[in-house]
């Protein structure tokens, strides 16, 4: 089946205009690259899994870093780096996703690819901090088999790249599920007038969260019909956003905390497994490893009234529809032990909503 | 005009039932009181603000604290008493929610409530810990002029009673506005079984955010209309939630953050200029001022399958629901320099959505 | 008895130079007040307790806010104004400090002074963030009584001045005990280059923690004799840093965390029921309430090396000095109920160490 | 030369008694394993570094999980596992500890010791979350090379054990310098009595912090000598608490932040490119993966008065002489490059100390 992104089925998410690609590459400079791990392995094994690099910039990250926050939405899961993050409010490598149990090959395979990019790291220049995020993708990957790689996310760096940017069971998306249905990549933009400025917001997902119970219909907003309940032990969804905007770490903290008000319109509720996790980062200023002055001039958003807001709503909007885009484009997917994951089928994006649905 | 609920409009959120009286109130022992004020001041200056105060239980609560837990959902607010609260675990007073300036006032009168109750305060047995919320109500009331004094509070505490929960326009809610029209108090609850038990959760709100613009239709789920763009310093909600489950401090703040995701739900995305704030009590444990033992017993629900994220769920829908009851309930409403705030008309609720509204 | 400052005994604490007046007003533009209450009140009872405000400048902070952040080393404590700090990285307001009954007529007296020096607040502006510190020193002072009202914040603020700042018994100090001795104000600064620059990092503390058995002689370093336990309910600090660096609201987040090196130096551990919080801002840039243009421009200290760690350890010295000025400058004070509070006799500063004091 | 611990040099840090072994295994249960690697490679490279496993219990940690927190001191460093710790409040794992760039190889190791141990995670439940800690000891050890690699995680795991606990040049320690001198492993413990229970507080570090100008003589108390600031790119400490007393999630937390004040004594600041970073754990409690039951019960120590200070005071005691013994057990070692990090001198432990010692 054809699969196309929500808004190609005419369903558009809030009141704000799209950027170019409607995609986090509609940020100056961002590019995202895919390694995508999908094949019968040993013993009928099926491996449904891969890595996704998303690169603030095609400079050396090290040496030339992107203002950066996070924020933990619910903390069931293992995104390595965020310490780092909070503190010094860079972020320094490419941020990468897998699933959950390769996040030490992917961390390795980033860590050796700024070791050849950067000679001084480890030697003159102390360490690196990288960012790894995950969900898990079990139910379809056989993900104990660790089949990710170092090398994997090696090349997820390299093949990044940015315009137009591949959704649904590609990369760390490619085992996902989200809302019963299959899930993977999905990535939309908000672009606007802010003065005489045009800003743009990003994002990225995997959706790997929810069951179908709980999503809720973007024309109609409630839950669609009852579903079975599923056991999911532990869903997840990694969110990156980007901006151009000009937002120090701790307005981009709260960008961060925004993502979770566009989760939550398509049902989520971050149930007890779910480790969803945000990275917020703006391309407006790079910050030098080593700078060659004492005080480095900057120059941030007036935060006193709507500009900000404006900001948090294409946030919003740009996560709800990022997710849409992840499970709209995502297909059939058969995974490990004999499991199947339906795409979703588009009517029931459009289906009369149940009423009530009370619980008995 | 007659003001309803919004289930009694036929709208029901979510798939939980509600308890008895479908407010906080629904946690046995849980108590509510208003002092309300109402009136044209000196100089026709209108004064529509008042208190609220929300008891988790009827004793005394420095003797035998509960459990509990806050959340930040955005911090440009004034909320006092969430330090000791986030390093204690325990909340020792009367929980009171006013208008932003006059935060100081119902800080002191609940203090002194709290002398009067407890003479070892002070004296042989440290301080106490008093939290107080806020909104800021400046567009219907007299702000600037301190209406409210210590003695106002007090008076809430003494009138705090359990069962029915007075809506609306009413104490602290008195002269609130929320996603453009009249806002105010508004409670629900959800209750549902956990193998032999049942446990409830309850939710109760001083709505005072976001513009008409925004409004999510709860049985269509999308802005309903342009509406015209306001000038809203800083619109805020505080959040109140009570259960009778047996959770721990930590638990609870996973609880508050869950707050956020019914909140979404009703067209809020937590503009900048909100204070956005979650407290959540157990009532489950009391915890001695002095123990007479070394250790303490106490039991908790188990975390690790479907008990937790269904308190989770139920958490979102409570608060949903409060925050449409107290528009549904509040009443057209004059205000200061002859501001009118109207009532939602109810057919707005059923209007058939704006597909897109794209800003142009 | 005359009192001086540990310098003034020959002890310095650490190895950078103080600023002129070894004082917080070392900091271009810092000014401090004290309110002191110390008389005989009906019934026999003392009084003993206070205000002290510390502005970040003499203009309308409103208007100009300045760059700030806090944390919170142990939380027993009802510090009010930390929720809207922690979001906007901006103070607004004089910082005021005082008994922990008195917050809210300190609170209210300081909203009141806004107020009065901006009538756009709460009208046309939106509210305003004060923040209030504490102390218990309900050893000596009648607590319970609420003596300071909201006019002594107002007179407070009034009497700030800069220059030479009064230690010991006075302001928020009055009722004040500090490691088994009379506590109360103190205050001490660093300055040292920065390349071509010089930046200075001053400290004012509230001191009120800790016993007799804690105390660690600066020039020995360990516990001088065992003391008498005693028991008190809740000590606690209030640490306020200032700085002329152009450091960002992160930035001055992780210079208030290391105040507690300062704060262990002298002894403390942080009992559970010692309310310990720091306050730290910066003069290098004014945030304009109503910007004039969409992006505003600063520029902040670089952070890969020596300079900042400079920073950090200057304000080490700092805080660890102030503790011992707030020591050294107070006197004797008799108390309520016949308590009486001696000040630290110099000689034991000087003593030789207990080798060892093993607990049996 | 031999070494011993600073005890043994008749230096006693506060006034608690010690455990039988003066280290973390005096809570029973709790187990320590090395793997440590020290030698020369291809291209004269020396390899200096290792691996350290603390394991809270013998069994299966992921089927009985402890109760557990963390605290960031300063956070330039890359521990990973802290998210779902905070979350949830469990330890699922053993704690690894190694050097920064081979925290991916560590945490794999880790992963597949769990896998192995446990045939459920990843299948039928859901995933496991491991807790790795990192110090750069790029100064003596080829860490670029990144020598470490799972199967030495794998090992120090399988290695660990109760009673006496190597220190030094050991495990992750083999490489690390502190203070100027060689750092590496030390521990600590203390154990006192509340009411007719006895109780322990065990500290465990990996050192490399600080210059020799920092310092602080135990007997002394301030900073020795000058010495030569060096360049340390990033020093760090990890600091790894356990106790028997009945402490939960919150709780330890508490504890977690008093390591900080032991952390100041030995001359600490924290300086910017340290990564101070602190896991606590309590083994009073099992936390069951699967209960058998919808309420678990559990008991907790009072929090009201003497006994959680007590704790606190004992924390600080155990953090600082575990910090000493690192140093005092630490051989002098050959690095990479020709470098050589000598062990300290015990007279400088001894050593007049400089009075004053202002900079020019």
């Amino acid at each position: 089946m054809n699969r196309v992104r929500i808004r190609d089925l005419g369903i558009s998410i809030g009141r704000y205009k799209t950027g170019q690609y409607n995609a986090i590459t509609d940020i100056s400079g961002v590019m995202v690259g895919h390694t995508t791990l999908s094949y019968k392995g040993a013993e009928n094994r099926m491996i449904q899994t891969g890595v996704t690099a998303i690169l603030p910039h095609s400079g050396s990250l090290f040496q030339e870093k992107v203002m950066g926050s996070s924020y933990v939405i619910n903390g069931f899961g293992k995104t390595v780096g965020t310490i780092q993050l909070q503190e010094l409010g860079v972020i320094e490598s490419p941020i990468l996703l897998t699933n959950t149990l390769s996040v030490p090959a992917v961390m390795e395979g980033t860590i050796r690819y700024l070791l050849d990019q950067n000679s001084q790291i480890g030697d003159t220049s102390g360490t690196v901090n990288v960012i790894v995020g995950e969900c898990n993708d079990g139910y379809l990957n056989d993900i104990r088999g660790l089949h990710v790689r170092p090398e994997h996310a090696y090349q997820a760096i390299q093949f990044a790249k940015s315009g137009k940017v591949e959704e649904g069971c590609v990369g760390a998306g490619t085992g996902m599920s989200c809302l019963g249905f299959k899930g993977g990549i999905g990535t939309s933009s908000r672009v606007a007038s802010f003065g005489e400025q045009s800003y743009t917001i990003g994002a990225l997902v995997v959706s790997n969260f929810g069951e179908e119970k709980d999503l809720r219909i973007p024309a109609g907003g409630r839950l669609h019909r009852a579903g079975e309940e599923e056991e999911m032990p532990d869903g997840s969804i990694m969110i990156i956003l980007a901006t151009d905007a000009p937002l120090n770490e701790r307005q981009l903290g709260r960008l961060a905390k925004r993502a979770t008000f566009g989760l939550s319109r398509t049902g989520s509720y971050a149930a007890h497994g779910s480790g969803d996790i945000v990275i917020a980062f703006s391309t407006a200023h790079r910050v030098p490893h080593e700078p060659d002055q004492g005080t480095i001039p900057y120059s941030f958003m007036r935060e006193d009234g709507k500009w900000i807001s404006q900001l948090f709503e294409m946030t919003v909007e740009a996560v709800e529809e990022a997710i849409w885009n992840s499970i709209c484009m995502a297909t059939t997917t058969e995974g490990n032990k004999g499991r199947v994951r339906e795409a979703i089928p588009y009517h029931i994006l459009f289906e009369p909503t149940c009423k009530g649905g009370m619980l008995t």
